[in-house]
């Protein structure tokens, strides 16, 4: 077997044999096979694409390249959530106690920010004492135990991936439905669980901005599953607009805690609800109406607070973090209002550049060594289709010394449009694949 | 300007600037852009094209990228030709001392034997003495002379077009036209003649096996070369049987010599006065129907041959290769055949396998540092259309104690196609693009 005759094939519109994506992925990251030759291929891949059975190879043998966690010492059938990444999408600070209080264990391992969309990681770091860095014994005696944890990924998940992923960032083949599919899809097999709800989010604040690519996206990896023999479903997601009120790490703590109180905003409850009654469903619990009235009730009597408070407790984090949010966790006290020049509604949020101002507040990371900010962030007072008067504040900024006030101020100014005609409603839910 | 924005624009279809494939080009040649960038813009570049005006800016800046040859201390309107490669062409050895007969300086920087294809330089080596490393002072002094020099490529030649091409190679990026075009015409640019005939071979023994392909290919290099103000003609040629009768390198200069003193194969010949008509047309001798009458009067009265013979004197050749060709040349006197198998008429030649074969024998190189055998070859004795008896030689093979024999032998048989119906008749010059 040559590289060669393996591009000159998929540049041909080839189908590729296992023995053939195998030969590539692994002499790439044993180093036999040269960068070139591998971005000649993504190229190659980036216009004539990869049908259901060579996606499910390639992911099948990057989730193999690395560690691939052994769940079986946590009883039950494990469920995992992934989120495609948004803006303000503090989902998983949610979903994950919902649905541990009803007894389905979740051994959760989380990332960190990424480009303009933030991590479940950096944001549970905001409570003080909160550790996430757990050896995977450890990991596996709280999920026993409390039902719950949520670290890092600390094991050497899918390092294939890591290493073309990065390529592919080099070279513009990012956007490709079958990389972007095996890419996510790899890592979750590694991670080892049963089956997954997969939060696919569309509009200008997700890496898929429109519905087509999107439901392409989601009906990949959910064939990728099944091609595996394990379960998924695809939640399409409106990301149109920030999620919740908050954007940042300690104010979207704030936003989970309140919500997992019974306050939280009705987009984003309705958002936790649909994805956890599917976690439920997956997992054996019913029928998805049925789930879907446990998930409530666990939400609204409190149960899945509790079970929240447990994780906080087990991962060494300041309990009263949940009777006391706005004292414990770290939140700036200097605002700044981004203010309407203008009366009309709100009638367009390019989310993404939402995201990027709140990274140059310092609430994100530009270099993977850079430090993040846990206090600052942005409360969303007006959201799609809310009436602003001119000079009327529309985002509270919660900044510090070194935010970059200026230009984060610039890029919201060029985010929000505002104009005399009240945009179509837009439902947090749209379409369900399975 | 960043790499990945130019191939992000190329994939998607764009026209880059003069300015980003400038960057690219020397970038990658400085060592400043990695390779799996070129790789990745490379593949980009076979899926999405140039048009007319990106290829002439990529030909121009790969010229640019090393030495380019001043032609100017040689009087005279300066004609080059350029054949694409092919099987038996020993066409340069004709062609060059029939246009310097007629007064047009012939300063031809020619190459070695590539892949299948043979090179002038190595046939011309067959001669004893004869030298085909010149200072570019002495090759100067011999065109001012002589009216003619030929020489192996001393001078460093579209460097660029050397480095993108060794990259090509290994990432199936090779056959796209535009990048074959500028390949070629950078370096034809960077050797500094006024104008250019093309001889662009089509068929199994060439590297365009279609006529549209080839054409598009013809196309393509006119008009590079009339971007840079440079006349060009391209004939489109007939590469579907080894050209005349010899291959080889001894082979090659006997038949060159039985040409020049008017003892050519028909279709050879008719090939050679067409080329140099055009050479002569090029260089302002008159119409092109006066241009043949001068050729094929310096063809038969041995003007041409007498040039020829001022060729070998003033590069250090014996002389007496010209009167005495079978004794001066190192020819093989072992001589196997190649026969048929049935009665039949030769219906069809892959004539790369033909070429191929005749490395096995020795004639060519697989890899650069490889020693030639000057002395082996095929005389053809049977072409497309000629009637054979079953055990009727079909090639007479050259060979040596080092010689393949039987993998030879093997691909001849793969090569020849013999049967009851008689091919329709080829045209040695299949179309001229101006």
């Amino acid at each position: 077997m040559r590289p060669y005759d393996i591009i000159l094939k998929k540049r041909n519109g080839g189908k590729l044999s296992k023995e053939e994506i195998e030969y590539m992925i692994m002499g790439y990251v044993n180093g036999e096979i040269p960068d070139y030759q591998m971005a000649a291929l993504l190229m190659a891949i980036y216009f004539k694409h990869m049908d259901d059975s060579e996606r499910a190879i390639l992911t099948e043998i990057m989730a193999h390249s690395g560690d691939v966690i052994d769940l079986s010492p946590i009883k039950g059938k494990k469920v995992d959530k992934h989120s495609t990444g948004g803006v303000g999408d503090k989902t998983t600070l949610v979903v994950a106690p919902l649905v541990a209080s009803l007894g389905i264990p979740v051994a959760k391992m989380s990332g960190r920010a990424l480009g303009h969309t933030g991590g479940t990681i950096d944001k549970l770091e905001s409570i003080p004492g909160f550790k996430t860095s757990l050896s995977l014994k450890k990991f596996f005696e709280n999920v026993n135990k409390y039902g719950i944890a949520i670290a890092g990924q600390t094991a050497n998940l899918a390092p294939a991936d890591k290493k073309i992923y990065a390529l592919r960032d080099a070279t513009a083949t990012v956007d490709e439905i079958s990389l972007i599919a095996a890419s996510i899809m790899s890592k979750k097999l590694a991670g080892g669980a049963d089956a997954f709800v997969l939060d696919v989010k569309v509009g200008s604040g997700a890496f898929m901005k429109t519905l087509e690519d999107a439901k392409t996206l989601a009906q990949a990896m959910v064939g990728i599953a099944k091609a595996h023999s394990k379960e998924a479903v695809a939640v399409l997601t409106n990301m149109d607009e920030p999620l919740g009120i908050f954007v940042g790490n300690s104010l979207e703590v704030l936003e989970a805690i309140n919500t997992l109180k019974g306050n939280g905003e009705q987009k984003f409850v309705e958002l936790c609800i649909t994805l956890a009654s599917w976690m439920c469903y997956l997992a054996g619990l019913g029928d998805i109406d049925k789930c879907k009235n446990m998930v409530e009730d666990s939400l609204y009597s409190g149960k899945a607070l509790e079970k929240f408070k447990d994780l906080v407790v087990a991962q060494g984090g300041n309990p009263e973090v949940v009777d006391n949010p706005e004292n414990i966790l770290p939140i700036s006290n200097q605002i700044i209002h981004f203010k309407s020049n203008k009366d009309g509604y709100i009638s367009k949020i390019d989310t993404e550049k939402v995201g990027i101002a709140c990274n140059y507040l310092g609430a994100g990371r530009t270099k993977k060594e850079d430090k993040i900010d846990h206090s600052v962030g942005f409360k969303i007072l007006k959201k799609l289709g809310d009436r602003v008067n001119k000079d009327e504040p529309i985002v509270e900024m919660y900044v510090n010394e070194k935010s970059n006030i200026e230009y984060a101020l610039k890029l919201l100014n060029e985010a929000y449009q505002i104009s005399d005609d009240i945009p179509k409603n837009t439902q947090i839910i749209i379409d369900i694949v399975k």
